[in-house]
């Protein structure tokens, strides 16, 4: 393919060189998307609501959007954005470079997400979030922001770098995950945490060091900090930059 | 849009004045849909199975279906049904006024839903539930119905007025949550509650009143009964009802 | 319906006799359709990548697979496939006869399914999953593989036969659930589990034996092993075989 032709695409979209648009994809007016990027079939992108404002969608370059996803107006997504099939955003969503959205996530907007984010399947991103570089969100996460629903305030979460929220976890309105921390599955996690410490149950509590946690690969070296031993996806320079760090070495 | 082209639509079904559907959207034989409703693209309306008899799918008037939202026929829904996007809701589900359904929402028919209800993203309506009014569910709830599954015994639940349950819970088979009653995040409950209690917990205990949780916006007033603070989208006739209720005020 | 003319299939896929397919539906060159099936609407079927080789999906006869169904190329599935609305289905998935896979699963690849396994809506199957035959998959279910994510140690779980998962419940990595195991809804559940036993809670403890939990139906009788009294669904020779079997009898 390239622009399939049973796709509908306003005249008003802004499509970049080498662009690939699939099959019943709808692309509404306040488009903007950047050179060498995939839609595939079903897309919805540019979906307008009184809040968008008719301020622009932005691609980045070299994304990739996989099937039935559906982009409101009003939020921008830095270059190499992937998403997995059946993704939904909502406007006001603000990306860096990299992020990757699993099938199924469902992100409500009024948000900010930095560089590299690694979202997986079925990922709930409640309005307000904020979130780090490099941090991995796993399926059926929740992260939440109203204290005591329904009510008109919002907490939102703060995520920071490096931080890893694992399966089907709640994280409760204005919790602040520090960097490098561990949420275990199937958690219930509040409040303040500190950096690089495991937090698991429900409610969870901290359980010690994430580097006490050993690679089940033979090696018996620390799981964590992850980025010592994981590069999967990582440009090189990234990569570079870690095997700098020489972290937990001293 | 009004009807769009690129849309299917049975002439046996009967569309209201000021109806708009979307792109690529189905509309099947046994559908009434009520005026001033918007029916997004890639929806299909009225889709049959042998539970469903060929009994009719009523969407009351004044609704809004996003897109990818599926509706089989033998269901009916009162004036101003709101949906968010990929909702699916099976055959024989009778629900009142001003039903709210977000995002990936699965109802599972057989099931009655009362007036002004809001379920959030991605709420599992297990078959013969029973949802009063003015309930709020929130992301990632499974209502089940299976004490041992799998089995023929279907015991649904039953949520009465004002109720909240919160994200990640389950709620297990013939509980029956009580007017007013909150139900903390990731919880897993079951049996009787007490009107206004607050129960949390896997498995959930009963904590206190539920007026003993103060809002977070400064005045300490009682975050609950919520319906003394938040009436945001509710008519102006129910607030004023609301208003001369006095709750927690003897 | 039979073929509708408003959908897109290659002209390389080989398709069955008498099968149905629906409007907007996609199927792309590398696959295999058996006679007597249903593929409705919004469906696309044979999406490749490069993990998929270019190698077939294939569909078994007597099929069913509803609406916004995507399964990717390089995948099997034997005859009575059945699937609900919105699932995915990733490459390198080889399942036995009369699968059921319920709306917005999540099947991620590269995992061995065997035969009459019931997953209901909403259920993650991770990559390196390994599941017996006639295994009950409950709502929200997540079956993961990582054991400190992310790495790039993969210890996906095995469930053994006639095993039960219910709602909610976090399977973890390298987890090995026994034949007849019934897990209760929100748990989190690893390690190894032992034939016929009821684990419960977050993290799962053993309780006893399943045959301890009593149907309520007014009989009174054993709900476990369920196949004693619930045959909705399965063929006379199966039935037959296990009313010989004098389960739990001796």
């Amino acid at each position: 393919m390239n622009i399939h032709p049973m796709s509908l695409i306003s005249e008003k979209a802004e499509i970049g060189e080498n662009v690939c648009i699939g099959a019943y994809t709808i692309i509404h007016d306040n488009v903007v998307i950047h050179s060498n990027t995939i839609i595939e079939s079903y897309c919805e992108l540019g979906v307008s609501n009184h809040l968008s404002q008719g301020e622009k969608l932005i691609i980045g370059a070299e994304s990739h959007i996989r099937s039935r996803s559906t982009f409101y107006e009003g939020s921008s997504f830095g270059r190499g954005l992937i998403t997995g099939h059946n993704v939904t955003v909502r406007e006001r969503t603000i990306a860096g470079e990299n992020l990757q959205l699993g099938t199924l996530s469902d992100v409500q907007g009024h948000c900010k997400i930095g560089d590299f984010v690694r979202a997986h399947s079925n990922v709930h991103i409640g309005q307000h979030s904020h979130i780090g570089n490099y941090v991995w969100i796993f399926p059926y996460v929740v992260l939440t922001n109203d204290p005591h629903p329904p009510s008109n305030v919002m907490q939102g979460v703060i995520i920071d770098d490096y931080a890893v929220i694992a399966t089907m976890t709640v994280v409760l309105p204005g919790a602040k995950i520090a960097e490098g921390v561990f949420i275990g599955a199937h958690s219930l996690v509040g409040g303040s945490t500190e950096k690089d410490m495991l937090y698991s149950g429900s409610p969870a509590k901290k359980i010690g060091l994430t580097s006490k946690i050993k690679l089940k690969d033979g090696t018996g070296q620390p799981a964590y900090p992850w980025r010592k031993h994981f590069h999967r996806g990582y440009p090189r320079d990234v990569i570079e930059q870690w095997n700098k760090e020489q972290l937990g070495d001293d």
